[in-house]
């Protein structure tokens, strides 16, 4: 198994930095793609003559894209957070998890761009069709990570349970389900969809609530 | 209590490492806005034959642009100070701390489209109002993670005293307080509005070389 | 030698954390260069009376910026594993060091500028060969770092085997050659250019699994 | 003296802690400056028909930007690498410090301006005063930094003898006095002022060179 030959090839110490470089580098990405996402607010130029007028009005035009930064960072905010919990529980590192935390790291970079096209066509399917599907592939890249680094235990923490393991993937399901399913109902009515969302924040930070509270 | 229990359940190595990626995630989010404020400052794009004769001039337009970068600069540098001491006496992590930790860098990753609102509008009232709305909520939001930590020394070195978290949370409110007092003087006269910002560093400057000196 | 006599000015805790800088430098850039792949794939400005007709053949336009992005996203993101696996095996630094992994991360940063030209001008030979070109230059810069580093164990572990240098060396020329000569493939007919890429990252992909493996 | 009672404040721990997020953000700052110059070496929007015949050409009139971006990413390159050089001798942070990183941090923010201005117009006085007045302001502030730290060993390394440091002081003034100096040749004839830096970074390259060789 690579996983194994992995943690004999490395001694414990190389591991714990190699693992922290892995770690960082999330940290990296997710903190400049939650930050590029206000780059897309852009003041709009007007000449000085006409800005007195027309300025509020411009800027009650962005509100939708002000939205779109909104939700868009609870999204990445939320995610780096069941990032920060999962790695707490991660020893050990391998090619699978490296590969799987890039491919969870390319949605996350593509966030920026889906938010944009919501940001500019809330009121289209394919805005709110597009940002419905790179969060569910975020929650399911991280969710196939965890899994592939909880299976038997593999590259994490003997002392956890195998019953909190089973609700931890569980778990990493609710939000990239709730966002798939809402592919259809977006579809059909972009409105519908988006009101499908705010329920799954909602429900997600209920869920990471009580997870840390037990 | 939801802190305690967080406690228990990690080891103190691991939060000291769960610790350590929410300061980190924070230096990184805060290390790029503060570096795209830059960006805002384009160089215009002037004709060759023209760039000569006409350069000068347009360069001279950005100054606007040019002082609300480094009042920017020096705002995300002083919050960057004010969070680096917050954190030299956070000791442990809950699920309140991230969230408001979250909702301060929101606010600053919205530093670079409101100093680009006001280096383009300057004498409109709304950049000034909009500039000092948001410096105000980075303030409070801040305020408010350091009470949220520092309430019965919760998340905090117990070895500080009752004195010091107590004068350090009415610290806290001096920039913001200011920043929310100048919205309606901004409303009437943004000139004006800017004068009273210009105090506000300046008192929180001494304020916090006083606070290093104690 | 200088590499020698950095070994002997500073105490190996000094060292230590000086690569931890520069291993932390590197992943920042890696991590900023990887993230603004995406701000080149921009959502098109439609008129609201025409975005319902128009947006999606627009987007459609999109898919070589969106394959030219997630071609990139792969490339960077496996030179960010291989300067990963190098620098487990790095213990000190020097000033060819620290050039050589500048000059690596100069090519890095270029990425989003040649990714666009590929993105945009896919069928003409110019945005082929550059790409190629970068490619190569990011592999031959890392494969010069390695050998700098390896060579009569300068920086590097003492027990890692001769064999397995000699091993990493010839496989870290793997890529770069093959991107060197896909240029003048690209020249004569930029499609088979591309086509001999896609075998590149797959044999990299594969040498890296079985490096992991031993 | 504030230096001192900080040092009496924190504990050798803390302190370590504090310093460590200082370089932190100083090493994110600057990594994203040095990635955010390609962003200005901009693909250029050709219609599809016109583009075979016309890229080669437009492609062309970037090179004046990307040896601007070269050499900035060269100038950005070895002040990190001085920063890297100063802070493995600095154990301590005061006020001073923190501030004085800021302030040469905020000429770092800047480089991608005025390395924009080179690029875009290389041939008029402006451009290459506006680049080598950031350049020594860079090289002033860091400058002023290690002075800060070193006087009488105030934040330093008690090991390091006087007159390495003093050295290291003369050494600092190198590199921006020449810049200085080219401030007045440019605005004559800009092509002479650029002459003057190419012999700068040489200077300071073999100057670091011998420097990590003692």
């Amino acid at each position: 198994m690579p996983s194994r030959s992995t943690e004999t090839e490395h001694s414990p110490a190389q591991s714990e930095l190699g693992l922290e470089r892995i770690v960082f580098f999330s940290d990296a990405v997710m903190a400049i793609a939650i930050t590029l996402l206000a780059v897309d607010v852009r003041v709009p130029e007007i000449a000085a003559t006409a800005a007195r007028a027309e300025l509020p009005a411009r800027l009650a035009e962005l509100s939708p894209r002000i939205m779109s930064f909104v939700i868009s960072f609870v999204v990445i905010g939320i995610y780096w957070m069941s990032h920060h919990r999962y790695f707490s529980f991660i020893k050990r590192f391998d090619f699978g998890l490296m590969a799987l935390n890039l491919l969870f790291l390319m949605f996350i970079a593509a966030m920026p761009f889906v938010a944009s096209l919501l940001g500019q066509y809330p009121s289209l399917p394919i805005g709110v069709v597009g940002y419905a599907a790179d969060v569910a592939a975020i929650g399911f890249s991280l969710g196939a990570l965890w899994w592939h680094a909880s299976r038997s235990h593999r590259l994490i923490d003997k002392s956890l349970d195998a019953r909190t393991i089973r609700a931890m993937n569980l778990r990493a399901l609710g939000a990239p389900v709730i966002f798939l399913a809402s592919i259809p109902v977006g579809l059909v009515n972009p409105f519908w969809g988006m009101v499908v969302w705010w329920v799954s924040p909602l429900v997600v930070f209920v869920a990471a609530r009580l997870a840390t509270r037990r």
